[in-house]
């Protein structure tokens, strides 16, 4: 198994050549985050460019570094657009990061995720909830065939998930991140558990999906498992620096930002977290 | 007429469920304003979840507690997911909030305005112009035949609009909160005005459209007037409150939806109010 | 050449009628900046309203004093919403201002920005990159047949792109302005650079949209070079300011908003600028 150690340096590694680069991650998102995900990806030191079209999900898919692509509230023009976005991510193999937030709710969310199945994202995010209903929509592991989703809330806890999560990172070769009080990050060999974060995490719209845009940033310059465990740590890092100075989720948020653009290399790969095999 | 001190312990009743409940209320509602409307719904301890598709909304209407409605900006699916989706809220009995913003501005708008009038929303909340510009439309007393809404604007106050509101409450069964500097409540047989507020509510985007958000967190819990009531009475005092710490509109924001989730039910309920039977 | 007194005192003229008439400018903008676009619109004085239908695009044409279009996330109906739009504001003689948003990327951008062409937008807005690319797709001086917009963002220098500007201003008899670390605004035959800003302007998203929606504020009052160099120096200035209060990207988008609201129309046209003719 790789050691802490090792896992430190990739993710300094990733950290470090995200600031220096400042690499493109474009987002095919909902609209009621966006603005966060590109606020997010920009305070780590990446790029952000989102797009409704067909043609523009491709241009994007070959341009970027690595994709963001949440169902969060789909349109329908999603119908064609998704698809060939992730069919152009695929062939170019060039990563990308499923979201599938609030899956179970309408057709053509349960078509879309479904499809995504031979696409491989290379990394998937999402709450307890929505990874086991994911990998029982693609009969893996874990997965139940009826999403305990509520709204966009999970109604499970991570370790409820890990089994789905291995499972799907088994599936696509790439990694998993559940988020939660702990979240969980898998390749389907290990597992890492990352602590910090706050409770007002829960009381703003957008955690989770902007730190899978944060992912997706990574995405462009480490493994899935180390983008999603570097995103993780820096998350779980702000977080918890900026509830130190908030007065309510309001404020929380604007110093989240300001603490997820401050956090040097060195301070992301010391948030504390634990390996196992899996 | 109910008394003060009953409407006082129904305003607590509804603030202490939503916050140890955390009932969610889905929404269709514009993309101005949509991250404002999730995190201040949040804030007072609801949860959000936002739709543009008709199974969506239709899947929404029935998992949420209530629904909120807002026509700020249509996109073209709309034609037909807010009217199956009111349909939807109607024929399960469940509480709708509608804000009939830019009443008046292109042909959509007004044929999905005209519409709902037999689905007879719960609670409407709107500025002065949309309220007698609604009630104009649905051919009731109070109303005009034409709009006075400049873009989102109003140009009509608060009291212009009495006669208009207690006209649509009467209609509905339900209740009419109309915004602005001392703002209007009624069911149709009292009126309650509430006070406090802050000039920079009009310097920020969505005060209005948030404040319909959370009456649909609060109309899980309650009756659509004291939903209504306790929203605004929220409302005034948090943003009394944030003014006081505010150097410009954007610290104001901030600080609103900090003291937003401060607020306690006592809080909510002191916050002055009168009523009158109408 | 008009003098720089002549100038400051028009600034001065612009930023206290905004002020005074809390003039109404609509927009058709991305949803990833939105909001910001609405809250600058705000904080300097004018009133915001967002549409993305033909019908409500034309009727804002009408009733704004300016119009701003931004094609950053283009939606199908926009095919049939832009060019109708951008006609009625060309028929009706009414401002409109032009961002180029990460042109060259799909189809339909470019179509749609070919078409502007004959519709001359009285002022565009946009980096380096985006400007130099659009006077390539019109065939102007200064321009290229490539774009090297990267995303949103530019590749290109300031400098490298004011034959390309001048050469729009001269095209379309209005004003470009070209955002970098030095602003250059022209309208073909003086050209002004604007100092000030800061480094975090770049590190939140929509710094630019919302400059826009600032233009077409002032665009109701003033001429199209006023309009943009007015805009540019009071983004100049809240920006510089903001920066020596913020402790990140999230504390400074809000100490802008708040400086933006707070500049005087004295602080806004003594902001440090520079003119030469062209």
């Amino acid at each position: 198994m790789i050691s802490k150690e090792d896992i430190k340096n990739r993710m300094i590694q990733a950290v470090e050549t995200v600031k220096r680069t400042n690499p493109m991650a474009g987002s095919i998102t909902n609209s009621v985050t966006i603005n966060f995900v590109a606020n997010a990806q920009l305070a780590v030191g990446g790029s952000a460019a989102m797009v409704y079209l067909p043609d523009e999900g491709e241009f994007l898919a070959e341009a970027g570094g690595a994709t963001y692509i949440n169902v969060g509230t789909l349109l329908p023009i999603y119908e064609q657009t998704l698809p060939c976005t992730v069919k152009a991510l695929y062939d170019a193999g060039k990563p990308w990061v499923l979201d599938p937030v609030a899956i179970g709710i309408g057709l053509l969310r349960t078509q879309l995720l479904r499809q995504f199945k031979e696409y491989k994202p290379n990394v998937i995010r999402g709450n307890a909830s929505e990874i086991i209903a994911l990998a029982g929509l693609w009969g893996l592991e874990g997965g139940t065939a009826q999403s305990n989703v509520r709204g966009v809330d999970s109604t499970d806890s991570v370790t409820d998930a890990e089994i789905a999560a291995v499972a799907l990172a088994k599936w696509t070769g790439g990694a998993v991140a559940v988020s939660g009080k702990t979240d969980l990050i898998t390749d389907g060999s290990i597992a890492a558990f990352s602590y910090g974060g706050s409770y007002f995490m829960e009381k703003i719209t957008g955690s989770g999906c902007s730190l899978g845009g944060v992912v997706a940033v990574y995405a462009t310059s480490a493994s899935p498992f180390i983008a999603a465990l570097t995103a993780t740590a820096a998350y779980n890092l702000a977080a918890s620096r900026a509830e130190s100075k908030a007065d309510g989720p309001g404020s929380f948020q604007i110093a989240f930002i300001d603490e997820l653009y401050k956090a040097t290399a060195a301070d992301i790969a010391n948030n504390p977290f634990e390996i196992k095999e899996v």
